[in-house]
């Protein structure tokens, strides 16, 4: 059949349904159940019909596709938090497109300016370089839900684990054990590295609140959150810091970069330094010792973007911007836990 | 400005270009230098203009979007891949959307047939299920490129990596250090699984050609590719199997996963037992011990992948399809060379 004339009724006879299901599958519709949608896809597939995304966006306004921008896939974080929002979006038959900002400004700008909004009905977006002066400026009026430390400014839905608490919690566990020389590897100078301020602050929250003196030596700068960074500081903090006798690294690829540094070096882990990071990504659960880790619920964080941005995309509603906030969860393991 | 009424003309006028290069930026094409698509690019942002994609489709047949289809984003082979395709693409004006198929053969033929092939100008895809009579069924034009083990049946341009040649080497390099019960994890009775056949002769090459004696019950099977298979194939070979001097794992995860039961369970690495995997992902370059791979060329799968598509792309060429082969490297480091 020529392919070019093939059209919904076509697919809706040989699915046995009828157009208006059809046309609820191809925009991605929820209210299609998963053996109807397999169904009709069938058909599609068979007849080789292609929907007119074209026309169809003229007249709906709808691609059926969000856009996930986070900073870089190669972080596993953002991996594994793409997986998870790829099959949440699957689930309501949305396409994801997932952008690398690479965490620069002026990528970040642009993506927050809508410059494909033309291609995209939302936006789940993970910025690191905009303020919430930049997104309060913010024009274009694609639904929008924000992952991450950023304040939102009250313009859009916003999901937030709590970096504070998760950053003092690691650190009370560490002087739960006995230690009193506990490091931190993650500080950035960078005015807008949200992130590691607020996991910097709850770690000398910790300090004070266990009466531990607050010793700068002990605090490392990083260029980066990859595992050669954490390899790094650990190494500069062992040439010529105060030794510590444990570290907090604010993510879990500088705690795995900074473990190699230490075992490298012929130093125990936990037996001389007990080690704690952040994110709970897969690697850690496997390396020896296991890391100890905060585990931000990834799946909740997911889940409640596609979920909010799919409540914004039906109502296209002004409604007050939420902010939610995700749980998460300190898991000990050995490189605390000897 | 009212946005709906900014025009190319508008932006030409503002970045001092001409209107034809204002729509070869917005059309990704690749004749632009990087100094005006910046230019151009900044007087988008700064009129906020919107390429009116419905018409421009309609008029050239062109998005600027190309897929990339990949088994799972959080496996770190993948996710490393995906993230210097995005950057390769992105040096073009090329926007990636990403694919999870989960290498189910439902959604790769889905991904096959062009269900979104309305959407994009061009696609690259790595298909783990779908052998080389359905690739030649395929009735989509949507210029494509092939990555990874499966043979194209010479319909698509492919990107491969001799699979069996490395896994000889790992293996060889396993025997050379003097090891005689060299184990292979990986194996999988699914159809199908061409990279897990592949790789088992180049293992079984190996043995012949060392004159060391085949013995199957050094081969354990898995039912997927992650840590946690590796680990639980490690743990079923050292409960019920002869015990092994050397173990070549499939990949990296795997063998990540077996040296995780190994270390727990008091065996040294390598001292008792050599260990190889495949893959060169970036946590075996940090655990301890490193982990000895082999280690494809990634970038250069990225690069040639981007680089024939858009050749595809610019021609719309029959001309007949090409095999390129990508370098490997064997990488010894500590977890064979303790």
């Amino acid at each position: 059949m020529d392919r070019s004339r093939v059209g919904l009724k076509d697919v809706a006879r040989l699915a046995g349904v009828s157009v208006k299901t059809v046309s609820n599958v191809v925009n991605g519709y929820v209210h299609v159940t998963p053996a109807t949608r397999t169904r009709v896809e069938a058909a599609i597939k068979e007849l080789n019909y292609r929907p007119n995304l074209s026309a169809r966006n003229l007249r709906q306004g709808r691609t059926g596709i969000i856009a996930l921008a986070v900073p870089e896939l190669d972080i596993p974080y953002f991996a594994e938090l793409a997986h998870f929002v790829v099959a949440c979006a699957e689930e309501r038959g949305l396409t994801v497109l997932i952008d690398q900002t690479g965490a620069t400004r002026e990528r970040e700008q642009l993506v927050a300016e809508g410059f494909r909004a033309h291609l995209i009905d939302g936006l789940i977006f993970s910025p690191l370089a905009l303020t919430a002066d930049d997104l309060a400026a913010r024009v274009d009026d694609t639904p929008m839900v924000l992952l991450g430390e950023r304040v939102s400014g009250g313009t859009a839905d916003h999901i937030v684990v709590d970096n504070v608490a998760a950053a003092r919690d690691a650190t009370l566990h560490l002087a739960s054990l006995g230690r009193r020389r506990i490091a931190a590897i993650g500080a950035q100078d960078d005015a807008v590295a949200e992130t590691s301020r607020l996991r910097l602050a709850g770690y000398r929250q910790a300090l004070k609140e266990t009466g531990l003196p607050r010793d700068d030596r002990l605090v490392v700068p990083v260029e980066a959150y990859h595992r050669a960074d954490g390899a790094r500081a650990m190494a500069a903090l062992l040439d010529s810091g105060p030794m510590p006798d444990a570290v907090f690294c604010f993510n879990d690829l500088l705690a795995l970069g900074a473990l190699r540094t230490l075992l490298e070096r012929g130093h125990s882990v936990p037996g001389e330094v007990a080690l704690a990071g952040f994110d709970d990504i897969e690697d850690g659960r496997y390396g020896t010792p296991t890391l100890t880790t905060i585990s931000p619920d990834k799946q909740a964080i997911a889940r409640q973007a596609v979920d909010l941005l799919a409540d914004r995309m039906a109502k296209s509603s002004q409604a007050e911007a939420r902010e939610i906030h995700v749980a998460y969860r300190l898991v000990i393991r050995e490189s605390t836990n000897g």
